[in-house]
């Protein structure tokens, strides 16, 4: 076995399932507050399966950091985008700069953002960049092949783009981090994941593969017809996370199933953003299923095909707004529920607490 | 004409349509910041709505309130509640306190809270009690009287309290307050809002009775035959608002009502909550359809007879989490949202501030 695969290995080996006992306490918390019984709904379900996750009664979620994982897509020369691929590279830079959707976002909840350059075309250099302290390169390649006319990387490169996610992840949970937002930006990559995401959940293509940016449907043909050919030539193994990646994906997805993993190890509650982040999610549960057990789906995306591939989690979105923006704008809006719903049970009194009687007999 | 309808009247003349035209400026503004074509579904037209409603292109929802109107129903002698009538009071004690589950989830979103007592059975004093000034009487009565045997209150009661709710919100507002919330407390007040939602809108009563606090089958059957009995003996006209109120409502829907009301007239955001909110939107927007110009229903409550009141009124919920708590809780949860939605709309570049090209030709 290659040392990489080797470390993924051990990665895989270090997610412990969450402690039931834990969730049962929340549970028995939650019954004594004062309200209803399970008056708040799905919003306790969040709190206490984020008391599993940490092994306390007393959970926080105010720390929070979104890394956008960042990467181009050889398959975009196929026409399957409305925006031409300089837009992956200037995005990033705008993120820097902190003008885009999740800056903003973001700043809203009380998140920092990070960005990783996994794989861009452009060789940006921190150094010369305002904010490039929160640009971290760790270029697997400069953007995939076109997955049309072969793999889009190297079953090492897919091997190395997710622990490359999961060092830099853990390296941000270690700093202090309580909850993580995965995020993307990279011209091409609903292709690619709209790609992984039908051969992992096994949908067939049309019931996947949507507009994106805002393709036309002459677009939206385009990207099906890329994807078709894409499975043929490339026949990916759907019971293989690494020969999906390598296949089909992108180095970003790559980095994101990393960090995925790196929330599962350091038992920190992940929440995921789109159809993006929902295929890291894909690739990071074929490699260890107990990941799902730290994952909250920030929203539902509009984009076609999320649905599938949540519901093949089994995860319920937080949000359900019609966004398409990627960036980790729906996970991090989501952050702001979920630190709501921390909050409310740990600081809403009981009825003991309050010295209010309960229910009628 | 009687001073309080003429009062109300005066309300009525003085709300404005919103400015479509303002609508039309945000939506410009939105297709020119760096992102794909409303890539933030329906969060868009949230801020643009706000837009419209402040005439700027540069609104702030940052100070926020929400204002929980509180009252006791006679109809609870009729075994329609799991919890005792004491409730109502002890709830309005927590919330001075800060314990309860809206205290929480506004302290998370900036929002400050009010708790008015338009018609709660217990005489409080805020002067004896802890942040007292957060306690403000309005006392329309010592709790209804049972609709299963004659009208909850008198016609006057119903334009007495939907003035109290006028004249506060509106000093609240005029304290510089950008956007608001309506929140309830009342032990009983689901039936009466089922009651007013089954009239208002004219669904079937089993359509619009759900469990409220958490009834079982057994109460579930006392509710719906509660209200059966209450709408027979009562006949309330479903053209009147003062009638509905007056025969099925309860003194916090009216104050609900005129919250809404003076949002409007102030041109403010208002963004109500499950059940019992949405029960006063429906009154305030019997007596003035172009209200809905101004309200934001900030979640689907898990409460049946919800969703048919928001369809009727043709909004669309901010959040779908199953809550069914009250207080306020939905409201002050989708502020954080609305704002996070204000502040991309003002914060996020263009691109042309961001110097970077727009879509493929």
């Amino acid at each position: 076995m290659e040392g990489n695969a080797r470390s993924l290995k051990r990665i895989i080996d270090g997610v412990k399932p969450v402690d039931e006992q834990w969730v049962e306490k929340a549970r028995e918390r939650t019954a004594a507050l004062l309200m209803p019984s399970r008056a708040l709904g799905r919003l306790h379900e969040i709190s206490e399966r984020i008391c599993g996750i940490r092994e306390t009664l007393t959970p926080s979620v105010e720390r929070k950091a979104v890394i956008v994982m960042a990467g181009d897509h050889g398959v975009v020369s196929e026409g399957v985008s409305a925006y031409p691929q300089e837009i992956t590279g200037e995005m990033v830079r705008t993120f820097l700069l902190g003008g885009a959707g999740i800056n903003v976002i973001a700043r809203h909840v009380g998140a920092e953002v990070w960005v990783v350059d996994m794989g861009i075309i452009p060789l940006l250099d921190p150094l010369s960049l305002e904010n490039g302290h929160r640009l971290i390169v760790r270029k697997i390649g400069r953007g995939t092949a076109n997955f049309t006319t072969g793999p889009a990387m190297g079953s090492g490169e897919a091997e190395a783009a997710i622990l490359a996610g999961f060092r830099f992840a853990s390296t941000v949970l270690e700093g202090g981090i309580d909850i993580l937002g995965t995020g993307d930006m990279g011209i091409g990559n609903t292709t690619a994941s709209s790609a992984v995401g039908a051969v992992i959940t096994g949908a067939k293509i049309h019931e996947m593969v949507g507009r994106g940016t805002g393709v036309d449907d002459e677009g939206l043909r385009r990207k099906q017809d890329a994807i078709r050919r894409g499975l043929e030539i490339n026949r990916p193994d759907p019971s293989s996370a690494i020969d999906v990646l390598t296949k089909v994906g992108g180095y970003e997805i790559g980095g994101i199933a990393g960090a995925i993993l790196a929330g599962a190890v350091h038992r920190r509650p992940v929440v995921i953003d789109g159809l993006i982040s929902t295929a890291g999610a894909l690739v990071a549960h074929l490699l260890c299923p107990r990941v799902v057990d730290y994952l909250f789906a920030g929203h539902r995306s509009e984009e076609r095909g999320h649905g599938v591939m949540l519901s093949h989690l089994g995860l319920e979105p937080v949000l359900d707004l019609g966004m398409r923006l990627g960036e980790g704008t729906g996970a991090a809006l989501a952050m702001g529920i979920i630190e709501a719903t921390v909050r409310v049970f740990r600081e809403v009194l009981t009825f003991e607490e309050a010295g209010v009687p309960g229910k009628s007999a």
